[in-house]
């Protein structure tokens, strides 16, 4: 019997359903199968609403041509914004780090969505992220300074040197462009205590 | 700005979407937003088949007039099953207790599913379970056995004490219904030493 399978009997609309959540991100059979009898049970007040908001965002919603953002208008309200800073552009793996700057209300310029991190081991290559539309924007809008937004991690650190080295290389006869990173250091609030030594050896070599 | 808010923005699909994620049992904000997320990067492969499962399960499930059961048919497949033993009455909770005592494959006889536990904390009276027509199917069906498969907890088991007062009370007159309890003691594959007092004390003394 299928792990997701609520009677040993032929795949039904509940088994569709259920198999439906389970596939989602951080979600498995058991989670799935509550959140089905959830929804089943105020099928008015729950499940019409996620039906009609799917449906709603599938339609309405589109990836931003310059930036790689997803929104209803294409290019992207954060693209349209004049108020906003056209001089700086801000680098960064997903759409989620994008709102994660965001909400903190710090930054003013713009962005560009990577669609992911280089990565060796999951067969992730240039081509499959938006590096080269990156490389054309940079060529083409000329911004004063790309702040590579990523990950600490070893892909995320790889994708900035891989981007790096391809952005030298385009502005060799241009005026170089400055590209920055997020500093490294204790998160605001973090006990040392509980911090890696590479953190705190960092945050040592980088006090001001 | 709110926690599921993805901008400090007006109240768009994107916002909706992760709303109505938010709301499900198990999930929050942060968990919403990724599946937002990986359902929009993914609309013909994952986002669609969802919303097309919702709307299918919506129109097609209903609970059963009978047990309380969900089923694409009234009376529901294990209620019109007539390979299963119509003599034994099993009562359980909710619907999920129903699939976990399904895929045992143990039990071949009825459910009637109440649809809760009775709750003085959460204000849970009989009124708002289905305890009378429990009673109705027990004096109309007449059954030889009924099972009380509630939870071994303070709810479950005050809950189990009303229904065998009430079919006792019931049952005045006719031949007596034979009232059975799941047993308790060590779970199969339980580890003494990580288990309760409690239950090791009731296992002791239903030992055999």
């Amino acid at each position: 019997m299928s792990q997701t399978s609520n009677y040993g009997r032929d795949d039904g609309p509940m088994d569709q359903l259920i198999r439906a959540f389970a596939n989602l991100p951080g979600l498995g059979p058991r989670s799935a199968r509550r959140i089905a009898l959830h929804l089943l049970s105020r099928k008015d007040s729950a499940m019409k609403p996620l039906a009609h908001a799917l449906d709603h965002a599938a339609e309405t919603i589109r990836t931003c041509s310059a930036c790689g953002n997803l929104d209803m208008a294409d290019p992207c309200r954060v693209c349209q914004d004049t108020s906003r800073n056209a001089r700086t552009l801000c680098v960064v793996s997903g759409v989620s780090d994008l709102w994660a700057i965001e909400r903190t209300g710090a930054y003013k310029g713009r962005y560009h969505i990577l669609g992911g991190l280089l990565s060796a081991l999951d067969g992730i290559g240039p081509q499959d992220l938006r590096i080269a539309s990156l490389l054309e924007r940079v060529r083409h809008d000329g911004f004063d300074e790309i702040i590579l937004a990523l990950a600490a991690t070893v892909d995320g650190q790889a994708t900035a040197h891989y981007i790096t080295d391809r952005l030298h290389g385009n502005n060799s006869g241009n005026q170089a462009v400055k590209i920055t990173r997020l500093a490294h250091g204790i998160p605001v609030g973090g006990d040392l205590d509980y911090l890696d030594d590479g953190t705190i050896a960092t945050a040592l070599k980088s006090r001001a």
